[in-house]
């Protein structure tokens, strides 16, 4: 089983503006961008994401997931039966919830958004980083990395140099 | 005029522990770092730093500096007598140090230290960041960027890539 995530971030290390929004992400977006993203989802067979991102996809015009996705959330109480067949509602810790997907047969999980993100690494359950830097400082916002009790030491697997100036790097988690 | 930051991270964006503690970074220094470090130098002309830095390599056993520097502080009241020739106190903001340096005839300044670049950031007078980013998070410590009222675009001039996994990104302010 294998934890990935694949984020873009500006040069300071945020994920979003303080309101969720990514303007300043999306006008980065482009052929080679979409390009790496697919070939990444190809790749992956399920996703895990938070209330944070749950809330903000689901005001979307069409669900923008093509796999599985696993919401984790102790707060939410329900899914809209719409998308009862796209997504399922977990309220369990990150270890327990990655025993859960492996005995579903899952393998290659793709962990998104902010709290997410943090809560697997502070557990040390992220097996590698694909993060695409964005040329640009945005001053605040919510941060990709948070808080941990230990380092996490990774191996650089490879960079690519995207035009406009994105730098993707993908590192694996060294044991 | 030009101001550059040439400065190691964390994956997280730490420039040191919060004791200032830098052995997580100084585990990366190899030939090729070394190398990379001394071609900046010979390009600069003058460097400035703040308290914290020249308070942690005034203990050093030599002075580690081959280019004129000027420390940025309002507490500190006097350097010590015996680097008098190489640093000099100045109680400035950024943009008067830097008309106060190009009074002086120099040009090509190395801005050093956390807060030192982030007060230059905050008023938009860096020109140049200089990125070198170690495979390993820290999780907490002393963060390179802070808050800024307004977005920074850079252009993304090279990256290289090197041995242990370092990935240093140059970039140029977009003006």
């Amino acid at each position: 089983m294998r934890t990935i995530v694949y984020v873009g971030t500006s040069l300071d290390g945020f994920i979003a503006r303080k309101d969720g929004d990514i303007d300043w992400l999306v006008k980065y977006q482009n052929k080679e961008v979409h390009t790496s993203y697919h070939e990444f989802i190809s790749r992956i067979d399920a996703m895990v994401i938070g209330r944070g991102t749950f809330e903000k996809v689901i005001e979307f015009p069409e669900w923008p997931y093509e796999k599985k996705v696993f919401v984790l959330s102790s707060s939410l109480k329900q899914i809209p039966e719409i998308i009862n067949d796209k997504a399922t509602l977990v309220a369990m810790k990150p270890a327990a919830l990655l025993n859960y997907l492996s005995d579903k047969g899952f393998s290659n999980i793709y962990v998104d958004g902010g709290k997410v993100i943090q809560s697997f690494l502070k557990e040390d359950l992220i097996d590698e980083l694909i993060i695409t830097r964005v040329p640009e400082l945005i001053g605040t916002g919510i941060p990709l990395f948070g808080y941990l009790d230990k380092d996490l030491q990774f191996e650089h697997i490879s960079t690519n140099i995207y035009s406009d100036g994105l730098v993707k790097s993908q590192y694996k988690r060294k044991r």
